[in-house]
């Protein structure tokens, strides 16, 4: 696939995206929220944004909705816009998506600009005879940092006193002296945030000195070669000797490249980058940090540490400056990843008055629920469902998968990822359809698929018509007809997988729930966190069941904000140590092994959706 | 030359000495003081031990001191006893020299046993599923220190608790933790004390659990192949490519080599040795540190850092345990090295009340002065003269070697090192013989040797024979007959060599004197320090001007107590505490670009002795 280069406006964000990729996805890839509150659905209309040049032409959803003179104006909707060459994107303020403290520019200000890893110039006194004097006790008193615990930093001193006439750079970070540089070096300051997801790795390339993204980059997570989830991962590493050495240098590699490839479009060296903050699963964690994982694969389930984790970046054999520090967020609990703990960092639970929940649905569920007073959080076991596996035409959100569905005009209409013939079905897809059906009444609220006699008498000749008896009961659905004239179906089996992958969830909350004692009605805020959330509409985690009954305004979708929070303590000490001292206050619940685990799994199973 | 070990009691200190070693010196290399008022003269019988084996058969000198009866149950003058095969030397509690805090056995209560460097045996909870736990929470919780800033000891923890059963040992330094072994291992922690000189190495290895010497080792620097002063290794530095590297690697590998031999002998391994504590003079921290030492030897003669320093010792190429530190106590000045500091630890100055001097002798004089109050530090360029360099019949103090002299029963008597026909003049030598010239009035105080027809009337014969008149006034002075026939002659440009020398420490100390406003009577204490100073009699010291003229009883002769300081840091963080206090106070005193310095320096050249 050709990958294009698209510029943001206002913020002067730019990244290369692959062809088709909506506009909606590409800004978001890039930390910039827009609002679209019917989820990239097309019938919403809130996602506007100007593209003057780098767009495929206009589609029937947009001819409808945008008025001719929008449309003459380069007025788009963002979530139906796919990038089709180079060019630009600008997004009205209007569009943004507010009120969260989200870090993407726009709303910066919620994160003050204030790293630990900072930039001191100075040029040391020239000793004078009869003065008790060290250039190293000096530059301590100047600092406020102590010189002499970094010998290499003490190594240097004489050089850079002689061929620099004792102009220093000193590179200092949470109050600890990297190391020096000759002359003035403070112009270079970057860093770059890293969020090491199972599936995929994201990173961010940040001016360190403006706080400004300089750019941003994504790839596959290499250890898929090895697993597509992280137990077969850890697995390999238990059954092959080198086992978790090759997974180490599969992720630094990774995360090595990613670092290139910014730099490369950023036109900086890797030398210029002192710093990574790292956001990511506790799996995940271990391999990048090359740790034993088989501690959190057996019983008891418990991660060897909590972190937060400093390492020289040489220490984990990636290239950056030779002075370069690796920051890796504060886990939650054993299964409830610093990725959760980042999430929080740049949300508000901690700062504002009510109760928040806030879910990261996955493979692995986790979620947070409370308040300022107090906050307690778990992790669910959520299956692969989401992304396709289990599901008799399960796919990964990848061209042709279906991703939306709606009831309309009495029949099921779909949509597929790239807008090309239908192949399968992904995770929003998947619950779209489920969603739908149970609204229509094909499916009752405990999960069963009516049989065509059992349907309320209004639903439409052409929805009845999907229903596919089978023997003994059983029924499956008819989605869509592929070119070999063989159906698409959504399985009975289909729906059980559903139901355990959404149940799990909503078992955990409610967990949560009881454990704060707060009913549904008390939640001001759901913010739903994760790539697949963020294609999950409203309406139908509430009608799933998937999330407590709130009213859907009250739903935020936050995208990766695991990125964004790594990006927050890279820009900030204060957001790391709140992130620090989440880490430390919020509650870690077990939920498996709760006496009213299996009730409260078995009601959270059903649907809720109207009828 | 062969080496038989002796066991010192009641401290039962024990290592080998080469054989016609005196006990003396040899119980003075373990640390341990013995009383000795005529300084090693064989006059005052104060430093009388038993040996009931292990010495040569008593001379002339104790045979006439000591009663038969004394000599009948080994009583002998250490002084006077050589070694002459493997043996046993209990030191009386009345022989030991008493009164300064020195870390010996016998007057260790001064220093209270509590290293920086601790073992800490635990065993980990198992983790119940349900609680939010990481072991190494756990563990930092128990130990207080924060173990996740320690990479590699949270890598090994899945291995400790599964192979081990969550038994661990962990290894902490200065409140860090160093790293973790599984297991109990707290019966076994080790640590050595090292003094770095210009010509000598000497280290002493500790048990930290008693706080008991367990040997004693000394070589010499084999930096001498580069030169025998600072200056010319460092000129060989500058000159040379790998140079620092070279030096550094020498003594590196002595240090090792002296780590290895003292756990050969004491039957234990390398890897029980935790901790090296260093005193060494600044340019030696400059190469064992491998730290360009150009600075100190070029305008302005700044040394890069004060320290302490602590670095791995596995950075500084050094093998011991794999977790091993180095700690190298801090300076006082570019010239006044942490082998000052180190002497300044083991002494009262700053906890008693009372005006103190501390002379340490060597190429390079350093000195302090003070109080309670107020302490002010300074070093003077004495040159090589007391190592025989510029002396006509100068040499080291070896075998042959003219180290003591008195005038007695109307003529000069002298002694050699190991009692041989002498062959040259040490340091200690030199001083006796130019004091004891001075005070028979052949030596005026300008330090002319008079002719003879000038000397005093009451010049008994045999002395004024030994004026050797040259043409134009100058005298030399006959010493001893070589086996040729020839004489060893004390020339009137070797008493020039040895006012320089004086002069200069003399010089010093008068400025310090000055600075704080007082009178050689106020001084209650003089503790001279250093090989040299050890040989060095009290009488000589005040009659040569090198100290201030006060009463012989309060000089105190401490040996090589920089190695002493360093064993006090290493066995105790008050200590240490103590040392880094010092360094930050003492105040650093130039005296070559002073004003009065020119004239101060004639004056100390001349002699003060009678008559």
């Amino acid at each position: 696939m050709s990958e294009h280069q698209i510029l943001f406006l206002p913020s002067r964000q730019s990244s290369s995206f692959e062809e088709g990729t909506t506009f909606l996805d590409a800004a978001l890839e890039l930390g910039i929220l827009i609002e679209s509150t019917c989820a990239g659905l097309g019938s919403c209309a809130k996602c506007r944004v100007v593209i003057p040049s780098g767009a495929r032409d206009p589609g029937p959803v947009e001819k409808n909705l945008l008025t001719p003179q929008e449309l003459t104006k380069g007025v788009r909707l963002s979530c139906q816009a796919r990038v089709g060459g180079k060019g630009v994107c600008v997004v009205p303020e209007t569009s943004r998506l507010v009120g969260e403290q989200i870090m993407v520019d726009g709303h910066r200000s919620a994160i003050v600009l204030g790293p630990d890893l900072r930039k001191v110039h100075l040029t040391l006194d020239t000793p004078e005879l009869g003065t008790k004097f060290f250039d190293a006790e000096e530059l301590s008193r100047r600092l406020g940092v102590p010189v002499s615990q970094n010998l290499r930093a003490v190594r240097e001193l004489p050089h850079l006193v002689r061929e620099h006439k004792s102009s220093v750079t000193a590179i200092i970070d949470q109050d600890r002296l990297l190391g020096l540089e000759g002359g003035d070096t403070t112009a270079s300051l970057y860093g770059v945030a890293i969020d090491i997801g199972t599936t995929t790795v994201a990173a961010k390339l940040l001016d360190l000195r403006e706080g400004r993204v300089v750019g941003v980059a994504s790839a596959l997570n290499p250890q898929k070669a090895y697993g597509a989830d992280v137990v077969s991962r850890i697995h390999y590493c238990t059954e092959h000797e080198g086992g978790l050495e090759l997974m180490h240098r599969l992720i630094a590699r990774q995360v090595e490249d990613l670092i290139s490839k910014l730099c490369r479009q950023a036109d900086i060296k890797a030398v210029q980058v002192y710093k990574l903050t790292v956001a990511a699963n506790t799996v995940m964690q271990h391999f990048f940090l090359k740790i034993d994982p088989r501690a959190v694969a057996e019983m008891p389930y418990a991660a060897p540490f909590q972190g937060p984790i400093t390492v020289e970046a040489a220490e984990l054999g990636i290239m950056i400056n030779r002075l370069g520090v690796v920051y890796v967020l504060p886990n939650l609990g054993s299964f409830v990843g610093s990725d959760i703990t980042s999430v929080l960092t740049v949300l508000d639970v901690d700062q504002t008055p009510g109760i928040q929940l806030v879910v990261d649905i996955g493979t692995n569920g986790e979620m947070v629920l409370g308040s300022q007073e107090r906050m307690v959080c778990c992790s669910s076991p959520a299956g692969p469902a989401w992304e396709g596996a289990t599901i008799a035409w399960g796919m990964r959100a990848a061209h042709g998968a279906i991703e939306r569905a709606e009831i309309l005009e009495g029949d099921l209409q779909i949509r597929t990822i790239g807008g090309v013939p239908p192949i399968g079905i992904c995770g929003s897809g998947l619950l779209d359809l489920v969603c739908e059906f149970v609204r229509a009444g094909v499916i009752d609220k405990s999960g069963r698929i009516l049989g065509r006699a059992a349907v309320p008498e209004t639903l439409p000749a052409a929805l009845t018509d999907r229903i596919l008896e089978q023997e003994r009961g059983v029924s499956h659905l008819q989605i869509a007809r592929l070119e070999n004239n063989e159906h698409i179906l959504l399985t009975q089996k289909d729906i059980r997988e559903v139901q355990l992958a959404k149940g799990a969830i909503a078992a955990g909350i409610a967990i949560l729930m009881k454990e704060l004692g707060v009913a549904a009605e008390q939640i001001t805020r759901v913010s739903i966190a994760g790539a697949f959330g963020n294609h999950v509409r409203g309406v139908d985690a509430v009608d799933s069941g998937l999330i407590p009954p709130v009213d859907p305004e009250r739903i935020r979708f936050i995208g990766n904000a695991a990125l964004s929070g790594a990006e927050a303590v890279l820009l900030s000490k204060d957001a790391r140590l709140r992130a620090e001292k989440l880490a430390r206050t919020i509650e870690y619940v077990e939920i498996s092994d709760r006496a009213d685990f299996q009730d409260t799994f078995v009601e959270a199973m059903r649907f809720r959706g109207t009828p």
